[in-house]
């Protein structure tokens, strides 16, 4: 059958829809699922792109290819809390297994093209990485605080694990999103969404 | 605040998690979102693109853009099912002005930018546009070639409304697509998933 492979892969990644996040819609209604959030994370990348630091540096179409796929591996190793350092220790591990096994099932030169920009995003280097990253963190933390910040105070999730996390790969990646980051962080301690210490 | 709009317009988009399509997702469990699709299609641009027609005049970076927002009027507009040709009537109206609201709230050059790719992607001519809309068509219709097609049968949607809607968007597009088209039309004529007409 022609394009078998493809038509196998984008059926796979079909399951994404099903893996549910931590946090909650903006709505506060529900948990987002993966896909959901991939997509969103796309649209964000688009309109905070103008305020990237190393803009000159980036390639817009790379970040959001890399945003699209980043999170295919949850269909096997599931999604991981960030703040839950138990099960974020070998997630790593767990991943590559997980790639190797959904990016397997496309042909060359796809296959790998897919999986070294999964890589790129976890290794957090590149500037186009570092932003993706930064992107992809700073998603949950608009989210949570514009909402009653359920991820956060259902895990007791403390100020320090939020700037462990999020900080610095926000600030190195945009001055504005740095800003915003410090503004937001405040009004939820404020509001005692996030604990302090 | 600094990224005001910003902030806003992402909080805005996230209702998208709400509107629900016809179709179902791979594993017939539940209908899925419009922000699950617009992922979706998103990856599948990626797989489909070595086998565009015209490929060397399409850029992959604005047909994802085009993808990841082509469907945000939906927000205001609702979704409206392919194949309801009462609802079709009006359709472009009531969405132009629902991209007006959505789009209005970002600033300058984003808000014309997003308005105008909307545009580009709904008058279906330029390269970009036309490998976009095949993809958009192509992802339900494998969704449904692929499951028992509730979203069909559900609406006793006939052969000739499938080829009227699809094929020539898809053929158009590339060979390989209508060559699958063609192969998974007669599968599900066979199957009586869809009436022949």
């Amino acid at each position: 059958m022609i394009l078998e492979k493809e038509i196998e892969f984008i059926l796979a990644v079909d399951a994404l829809k099903n893996v549910n996040r931590r946090n909650y819609n903006a709505d506060d209604s529900r948990r987002e699922n993966t896909a959901e959030h991939s997509w969103q994370i796309i649209i964000l990348a688009q309109i905070l792109f103008p305020y990237a630091k190393d803009k000159a540096n980036i390639d817009l179409l790379r970040v959001i290819r890399m945003l699209s796929i980043h999170d295919l591996v949850e269909i096997h190793a599931g999604d991981t809390f960030l703040f839950d350092e138990e099960l974020m220790n070998g997630k790593f591990e767990r991943e590559k297994e997980a790639a190797k096994k959904i990016f397997g099932i496309l042909h060359e030169p796809l296959r790998s093209d897919f999986y070294q920009l999964w890589l790129e995003f976890e290794d957090e280097k590149t500037p186009d990485a570092v932003f993706a990253c930064a992107i992809d963190r700073i998603m949950p933390f608009i989210l949570n605080t514009h909402t009653s910040a359920k991820s956060w105070t259902e895990a007791d999730v403390k100020e320090r694990q939020v700037r462990g996390m999020l900080e610095n790969a926000i600030k190195r990646a945009s001055d504005a999103m740095g800003e915003a980051f410090d503004i937001l962080l405040k009004k939820s301690l404020d509001l005692g969404l996030l604990i302090k210490d």
